[in-house]
């Protein structure tokens, strides 16, 4: 079963990304098939039609289940994440696809972001949101136990719902 | 496995409580096992230790679906219904219990209060939020496929998580 | 002009109406005219035609200032309050009212919750919600310079918006 | 005073963007002195340091009011805006700017969007987020009272709060 990571992050390569993985590896205990950075992307988000933009949305459709991850700018996902997103078709976009939330930032205070505003999104496009969002502090979050806490707590749902497809 | 449906409007044997009623029975394929039509716990509401409340929270979380279900008052969930949730532990309360957000409303505008307000309680609670919130209009709910669409829709997640239980 | 202080926490005489009665007083340079602990109205709440429960609620509407302070209970305001607010009118229930959304709570990870959950109930009921919400640590807000800072910031737009009533 | 209009619209000279400056006349008396159609700032949305962008940018902080104009994607702000809006600096990018959410949507379903997702993000700018969010339905805004009457609701706390600049 596929496995993607979204990543929202206009800087590449970033801690974003390497938590996004950590967090698909742990909750299905293998590597992501995909990591789409979506930086790479460029100005083909910013329209409709693109190629490489298509092909990720269709990656991102076949997929069981998707860690959607984004640093938070301004108590939210980013702009650039959100432009990904509004390449998918509202309540079915996403349908029978595993929709993680996952959000980092410098500091505790915006905790509540991945829930209140990021997990709403993907359930709009139809995705089956099941796991809580999971926020991390992005300068510490390799050395704490939160990822693996929740990746350990959520599995059991993750596999029954990847079972699903 | 026990299936519960929670009414949270200040009115008994409310349209919220059919509309409830229908939904977990539609979701599972049988009546569920409790009602519990918050108005009948009164003032033991307002405080701590109350043996009526207390053997209600006790159901709640001994559930595997539960079905929140109240009228929109002020674009939200009713007071009634808050307090009851007050009455659970933060994180674990509602632990390993799929619970499903329903509101009533009496026309179109609060449809996103049901994923916008109630089901970040249910999940702060610790609830397994697998199913979007469901969002009626009460004075015509029963004669609508809205509610028997979703139920067939969400069923098959429902079942997946109940047998986790 | 009136200025009032709410306090929605089922804890009498509590921390949070120290903090509110703090905020109306730094705000508009005078202690409120009214604090009204919610508590004390007791089972009155759980209906509607209680005496005491209809005048509060008229104090409310012909405040010029009114602070709605409540504790973090599952990342959002208390049943309490919210029963409270359920009094009000939709739409006009706070008109001219400037209405500004205090919480306390034992932790960070819940800042977003002035904002994100009660702000809305108040601009539903019609008030004029011009101030952002404002988060306090509940144990020890008072030996900090954020409630102080607020109000530096925010008292001329208070002021101005009083002066229309 | 400047007053400016800003438009998440993908589509260049959208009805978002009538709707926007009718909304930004009606609350001032005046045409706004502004209207930035963020589609046709490209690429340089994407990265930091483009010089158009920084010039809008600037526009926006020296304006007295904003109207924030944008159609419902996914129920929320679209990721055009965003993106614009991930350029300010956070707490204060928006200071002592009356910023007045608006959205446009095809049905009534998503009428809880500008106050629950765009308003939020003004706010967190620093923003005087002091009206209401503004729902309007895409295509009959133009025929009905909607517009005007919130205009003449607001506009007196406006320009209060424009007086302040």
């Amino acid at each position: 079963m596929t496995v993607t990571v979204v990543v929202g992050n206009p800087k590449p390569a970033s801690r974003t990304l390497q938590a996004g993985t950590a967090l698909a590896e742990k909750l299905t205990g293998a590597a992501p098939d995909h990591v789409i950075d979506l930086v790479e992307l460029g100005p083909g988000l910013l329209g409709w039609g693109d190629e490489a933009v298509a092909a990720a949305v269709k990656t991102v459709q076949e997929s069981a289940l998707v860690v959607f991850a984004s640093p938070t700018f301004k108590a939210t996902y980013t702009g650039l994440l959100k432009l990904f997103l509004d390449q998918f078709a509202g309540g079915t976009g996403l349908q029978d696809v595993v929709a993680v939330p996952l959000m980092l930032g410098a500091g505790p205070g915006h905790a509540m972001a991945p829930d209140l505003t990021l997990k709403p999104v993907l359930s709009e496009l139809g995705g089956t949101c099941a796991l809580p969002g999971l926020y991390l502090i992005d300068a510490t979050w390799s050395e704490g136990p939160e990822l693996a806490d929740y990746a350990e707590r959520w599995k059991p749902v993750a596999t029954a719902l990847m079972a699903l497809r």
